[in-house]
């Protein structure tokens, strides 16, 4: 856990973690997301992708568990996200979720972070800025 | 599923879901988001809301169900999504995620859509925009 | 379940399964155990196994099943257990946990137990001993 | 992920969180044990402690990934574990796994940490003793 006082322009944290079918699976069960090309193997294989996808927010997550766990770490509120889904994440690609402070504004205690999820391959999957306030001193 | 030519602006839909602790117990295993906002009745009772919140990404994922199932549904490319947190979920709250067309452009097949998360007393938790390619015609 | 006086020394039971990347996936989510020996393949890949393996306490909950489920079964206290882990357990490996009494004190109602899981090569990947206070009489 | 070289006898890192029912109902599945001190909520009304409890192992689990994560951290090889089960972990308790550091032997790269599991009133849940070989220089 980092107060804004502590945390400077170009700090940096990552999260990796392989994305496996169980994932998925749970994912689907946690939103209700059955959307084909990620349930269903038939009809991903004849998609233009080929085969199944993870769901984009899944690999969203690994950006907020960085940011919540790392960078600020716990106590940060999270204002914004926005996201762009550039790539596929497919079954068993193992993405790193990093984010790297840009901007800080200690007299609204905020933060800009830049966001991005790439895959073993060195592709970004997903890019993106996230807004948030770090936990203030007891 | 639906492509470009049947969509008109205002076209609305919606998913809703009770948001339980199991939901949040697999969330945090999908994503290794241990936060102890999320994971410690104990820390949690004493930050700023008193209790244990959802991650706020696993609430993002409802705006995605509806967009990938529902409208435009499957065959639908996420491009972008912004969100914005506005308020926290906490266990047992039922929250209804809402898309509805706002921008239409024919020509390049994208759709923009307010996306918005409301909770079982009528309280907005997420606010957002998405932007999405509709599936082409076969 | 069985109390004392039905146990004998060298009385044995066990339990079999197959460990998946669903468990794996799962048993992180419990513990919090985001080890990338266990879930990112690419890490593990470069590792001592060359892949990603099990939690060794994952595998250690099958005997704690067998001491509790069967021998001496429902109503049993579990006093203690000594682990040693020898091997790794890899997806999909089929693991055995067999636990044999080899101490049993009636007057203090305490029996020992030697507890080992082997996988489906015939390797032992975990020895151990167990010390248990069967149910007692209604 | 830290070498011998680094670690003091004193070192000590901790892990906490609420055992929730969705990770017994979900440890369940994992372990395979069903026994109804976990499982049955009117059989363990009845038994000794008049409500189900966690398995002792799942709260085990929590040690490992202090070890594993923290101290020594990745990379660590986890040789041996001794559990003593004090009290029972109720739904809802929230635990903290601490593992401090008391033996080293720097020539054989093996540490010895002193393992326990504490609940939210203070109360000592497992107590035990652990010796692991902390990753080595690349």
């Amino acid at each position: 856990m980092r107060t804004i006082d502590t945390i400077q322009i170009g700090d940096t944290a990552s999260f990796s973690k392989t994305v496996t079918e169980g994932d998925i699976c749970l994912y689907a069960g946690i939103s209700g997301d059955f959307n084909p090309a990620h349930m269903n193997a038939e009809r991903a294989r004849e998609g233009m992708f080929g085969q199944r996808i993870a769901h984009g927010m899944l690999s969203a997550g690994f950006i907020s568990n960085v940011l919540g766990n790392q960078l600020p770490g716990p106590g940060t509120i999270y204002v914004s996200q926005e996201l762009r889904f550039v790539k596929p994440v497919f079954i068993n690609d193992t993405v790193t979720a990093t984010v790297t402070v840009t901007q800080r504004d200690e007299g609204k205690n905020r933060l800009k972070l830049e966001t991005v999820v790439v895959n073993q391959r060195g592709e970004t999957v997903i890019t993106g800025t996230a807004t948030v306030m770090p936990p203030k001193k007891a």
